[in-house]
């Protein structure tokens, strides 16, 4: 059994935003040189996601409102966890719709994917670096 | 290591709608032969999902209303994602909700289940042909 | 290839909570002498989450109140699935949002986390015990 681990960095201007990491996740798989097997891809910071879905930027601007009412940022002071000092309540509620992370079939050394999968990173607590971890094992 | 993949297709006549997959999903881990391991099912399209939970016909019912309300179709031009002439932008949001895919150990030949755990093929844009990925590892 | 599979009990005295599981599952993991591998944490009850966040009770106490805004436990008639009987509707709504398994890296013998990742166990129809399933594949 092959195994790989590469670490992404992803550092986002604003708050919240999307960022299409396909072709980077392809490039871990080709340098795992694994054929067969199953590629792992996880946030390694809480208030973040990684998520399967269509890459077009109108599609994007809804996700962004419609997190926004399920869980809004303002007033900071509804959320108790920011008592610690923190302004992040809502980024933890937002990342738990859009979940952690992503499992992708590794066939014939591809990711295999269906006609408009894309993964992304998704940030609800930018202005900083973050992390994203690869993980592939198989054969 | 083996390694299985098969594509499931489903058709629904409706919009939204579940389906209960486990049988063929069972069917797949029988072919594979894998005794341990690992059983990634995920919807290969973007307006569909792959989750576990009961099979009782209120509790879809309940789903439905549910995430029509979450992300409602209508008004259909409320979606940005509606411009690029689609109108399927709650579907995106909904599939979300529900999730892309589900992993299950495999146990002495079995999908390793709690008593009630069945897998469903969840459709939020139907009324055509859909496919879902079945991938197990294991040996 | 190794593979290691244990259940863990949880028994929470009231309807919803959470709680941290890291610790058990690192144990598991240590029996399982795993050093390169994949290790999957799932609810075998569908009433019921397994998830990655943060510990810190504020937080657990926004989640709770979040998902009682999105899928009230009353009026318990609301919910057709509890026309069988249960009064549980809701539980099953609440555990999509949050995810019923996390999938986590091993790498050196050791979960692969980022800073502030915990495993929780979430609770919405408690007062009766339940199990998690920890399987870890690898080598």
């Amino acid at each position: 059994m092959k195994s790989y681990r590469k670490e992404l960095w992803f550092h986002l201007p604003q708050r919240m935003g999307f960022v299409n990491m396909t072709a980077e996740v392809e490039k871990c798989l080709r340098e795992s040189g694994v054929r067969e097997g199953l590629c792992l891809v996880n946030a390694m910071h809480i208030t973040a996601s990684v998520f399967i879905n269509d890459d077009e930027g109108g599609l994007h601007q809804d996700y962004a409102r419609w997190l926004e009412e399920l869980a809004p940022h303002e007033p900071v002071y509804s959320y108790l966890h920011n008592r610690t000092g923190e302004d992040n309540g809502d980024a933890h509620l937002k990342r738990q719709v859009m979940g952690r992370e992503v499992v992708v079939a590794v066939t014939d050394g591809k990711l295999d994917f269906g006609p408009w999968e894309q993964i992304f990173y998704g940030e609800f607590d930018g202005r900083r670096r973050k992390r994203v971890l690869v993980k592939i094992i198989g054969e």
